[in-house]
């Protein structure tokens, strides 16, 4: 374990979205300088940063510099190029790990890891061709769901298959890309857990949270979720066994499908996490200064939660009800995006609806 | 009252500190982007806002850019030299309006104006020079406290005088400048109340916090302050009192001294203050987004108290506990200065206590 930074150092974060920024200003909070690396300009990170390096992945001199100007190096998303990635961990440490980004860039990969942990997941298999499809098909059973391997999220590079019939059209959408087939899983509801590590070993998680989605993209989170205290302790479990196994340095996102057999992992996330947006005003110290503590090999702090809160995502054209958002007794946080375009996260707003339960 | 600013307007904040740097984080919550017009480099604000204007208050080519490139302006100090406003003032909106800032310029305009609405401050006195003195301790009486009429601040440019021999050792300690003479009030504690006032005039008042002051910098802010109900009720009814006076825009702190039989209004700063820096970890809407949203002529938040919160300040050499604070379930704010200088305020500590009594 290193030394903690000292405030007044500088901590880099890849990319320069809307967990950028907030984790950015965590980091202002406890000192810190930020230096975003994004390829956009007047990127939502940017906004809120002492340093801007405006630069592609591919640009190994600007990674360079980028790394040399910071202390210690994070990210917000998980899709980093492995050679960007080399550049930079040649001349500072990232946080979290690479081989969580690994496994977590790569669906067949984090199934495999998740169930050598012991912990259930669908029933899923690689998908090669139309072949295995097939046979996959033949094992899991219909329905279930085609995804590319990598690239994922929000519900996009998915296709569902409903019955064998829809195998030939659910592998052309994967445009040739390497593929798993999920089965499906009959859950009730969703949960996420967003916990952490420090580089000293010791775990905090947040009270798991219950999400909703709509058109694939997270609509709110919900705390408390419903769950039992077994369930409860459970979740945690579950995500405290996932970062030890990967020695995680930072906070990491755990979605769990609950059913009443069983809390089923459907994937993790290395890195701050839409669902944990909640703790912002739910808890003394919210998910991004956690990761900023972590990163910076400081304590954990304290996020037990003082209040009941359900956060919901302000997607495209929501931004119109920001008016009337802005008369509500709520929490609302926007992101500094100028355009609202169909499916862009443009903010979120915490309703805090009383005391913790 | 003119249409609430939208996200992604400008907001101009004059001066760099941590007040200005609070201010600019919580704008951005909000989607706005900031510009700080600072003289000094590196300062607190500056690594959080979109774009800082580094020049000297008589720069006037300088103060017309900013403006220029601002929807509308705000500050963080009431010190700000009235030709700078004036050039301002001409291109864009200033709030809070700039009456409040010459009224609390001026400890004697200060006084006048809160005796004017009826209120109950010290006795005083204008003091011009050794016979004003004589004949103000002779009617006000001693112990007693000289203070230049302008410029003063935690506890700079003020004399006790303890007796009538004191007079002229402290009327020298004023350096020429125009001063005022100040009755000893034997009050048990203070209290402040951050109030704010939105364009369409309604009024918000966070809930009273008691003050501690350490060598004339205050030390620790308490809430719930020690106060009856109907203390409580006044102290709020007094707040109110002077925002409408002011026709006032942003949030102002109000600071009062209790008695057994009155509460004594001490001063008032034109600005987010110091001892409402609990507010961040104990309402949902702390004193900076309030400040920003009455400024950029939004609806005022709820900015009820959800927790009991202590906070402390950090102040030089304070600094050094820092590894040991962020062991504590406690939340740091720190306001990245690079030199800690004795008595100069480096950060602060919330400590939230429990839910709120």
């Amino acid at each position: 374990m290193t030394k903690p930074l000292a405030p007044g150092a500088t901590i880099g974060i890849l990319g320069g979205g809307q967990l950028g920024r907030m984790l950015s200003v965590a980091a202002a909070r406890l000192g810190f300088k930020t230096c975003i690396f994004e390829p956009a300009g007047d990127c939502p990170a940017s906004h809120v940063a002492n340093f801007h390096m405006q630069a592609d992945y591919d640009d190994t001199d600007a990674l360079t510099r980028f790394a040399q100007s910071c202390d210690v190096i994070t990210f917000e998303f998980e899709n980093i190029p492995t050679a960007a990635l080399d550049t930079i961990e040649a001349l500072r440490p990232i946080h979290p790990p690479r081989a969580a980004l690994a496994t977590s860039q790569d669906r067949l990969t984090e199934k495999a890891f998740l169930q050598g942990l012991g912990l259930t997941t669908a029933p899923f298999a690689d998908i090669t061709d139309a072949a295995s499809l097939d046979a996959a098909i033949a094992t899991i059973g219909t329905p279930a769901i085609l995804k590319t391997r990598r690239m994922g999220y929000d519900g996009k590079g998915q296709a569902r298959i409903m019955t064998p019939a829809d195998a030939a059209t659910a592998l052309a959408d994967m445009n040739g890309q390497p593929a798993i087939l999920e089965g499906f899983v009959d859950f009730t509801h969703e949960v996420s857990v967003i916990a952490a590590r420090g580089q000293d070993g010791a775990v905090a998680c947040f009270d798991p949270g219950q999400n909703v989605h709509h058109s694939g993209i997270l609509h709110t989170t919900t705390v408390p979720a419903t769950l039992t205290p077994t369930q409860r302790t459970d979740a945690i479990l579950i995500a405290a066994r996932i970062l030890n196994a990967l020695d995680y340095v930072g906070v990491l996102g755990v979605e769990l499908f609950v059913t009443p057999k069983a809390l089923i992992v459907n994937e993790i996330a290395p890195r701050v996490h839409n669902s944990g947006h909640w703790t912002q005003n739910g808890c003394a110290i919210d998910q991004f200064e956690q990761h900023i503590r972590a990163v910076a090999g400081w304590p954990l702090g304290d996020g037990s939660r003082h209040s009941n809160v359900t956060m919901e995502n302000l997607i495209g054209d929501d931004v119109d009800r920001i008016p009337l958002i802005a008369k509500e007794p709520a929490s609302l946080h926007l992101y500094g995006k100028p355009q609202a375009r169909p499916g862009r996260k443009m903010g979120h707003v915490n309703r805090v609806t009383g005391p913790a339960t």
